[in-house]
């Protein structure tokens, strides 16, 4: 009985560490993003892990490091730029989890800082022998297009995303 | 001695488990509330929960309900609107918490993403047989009035608000 | 083997707790100082510890205490002032840590509500008899100086920071 017990101590223990180590990926992507880090950047994902994102999708690792080292990312760097994550409500399920956050950018201008945007964030995770890794993340502009608030629910119900939600409007 | 370590072991867990329920509650309003998830905010209350805001007083689940389901609610999700709750300080006693945190409600405008205001939140919690539910939320404008510091203050260093300290001005 | 197992599941929760003391140390701060608790402040620091933003260092509690007690800051508060600061990634070795997070300074004005200035933080923590407290927080303004950027870099790979990621531009 004892070892039962021990064995269920360490599983709840396990599943307190995943949800840390998922919290710690999503709260290093901005300070990460926002200093340049390529190489940490594209290793928070898995080699063929996907950043969906409005404008653009990024397909594997390689592309997830080029965009942090293209000129335009590196232009919000040097004016000054806050990718700033939200804490992050996680659903863990065995070697899968999803989470859910809001996310800010915002920048410094000529006029002062300014948010450019607010965004609802998806994030599809799995466990890798390496450790945590993000497969796909999805995000929205909150500007009023209704696949952000979806994603948002599926997000704070712990659903993955089907194609439908992730919709180019 | 074992069972004794064991039982303590436990305890100390059960109170990580308890922190993380919490936090994980506070970090799923935001993205309920951003994408009209009526029912689900309304559950994060207990039945008689107290909603507490500036302009309104949200007394029990289905105020809370009816208020993400109104035409001025909709209106903000379909416009594009991030209720950007910050991370709680957490302060647990036994089957009672409080927690504090800062909140950002920021909209899509004609103009861009503005930040529309920025609230002081003190969260009491008490656990039910289902879980963690909110008894009461109150939150204030930081906008100079001088309740919503002393509700910092007051959820910062763990304690409940009594009536002047929700005082309207 | 039993009581090396319950010794190893104690270190694992210790850990835990430790990460939990620092976020909940580091989410206070807000809460603290936008409600002008200036000794509570001041204790989330050692006595010697050092809070080093751009445009001022601040060399010990009593420093702090009075950056709190200021006629500056007290005008923030009368104002209405949200110090945002949003969830650190942290990075635990025995008795020190390091954590980054971003910051954002909101503030009422005649116009509304605006983002005074996005900013990055690096903490270096240490354990002391009576619990965490901060060595040196070093905070930038994310404007395009370089040493911004850099210790992000340095925060979110839990390295501490040499003279040179501090200069004042």
């Amino acid at each position: 009985m004892t070892d039962d017990s021990l064995a269920a101590l360490s599983r709840r223990l396990q599943r307190l560490e995943d949800e840390r180590d998922i919290a710690a990926l999503i709260a290093s992507y901005g300070p990460l993003v926002d200093s340049g880090s390529a190489d940490d950047v594209s290793e928070l994902w898995t080699e063929d892990g996907v950043y969906d994102v409005d404008e653009l999708c990024l397909d594997g690792a390689d592309a997830i490091r080029a965009m942090v080292r293209s000129p335009a990312h590196q232009r919000w760097i040097a004016d000054g730029c806050a990718h700033f994550v939200g804490p992050a409500k996680i659903t863990l399920t065995g070697d899968d989890a999803i989470a859910v956050c809001h996310s800010l950018m915002v920048v410094n201008t000529v006029d002062g800082f300014v948010v450019r945007r607010a965004t609802a964030n998806h994030w599809h995770l799995e466990r890798q022998d390496e450790g945590w890794r993000v497969v796909r993340r999805t995000s929205r502009v909150l500007d009023g297009r209704t696949e952000s608030p979806d994603l948002l629910a599926a997000g704070a119900h712990g659903r993955r995303l089907g194609p439908v939600d992730r919709a180019q409007e």
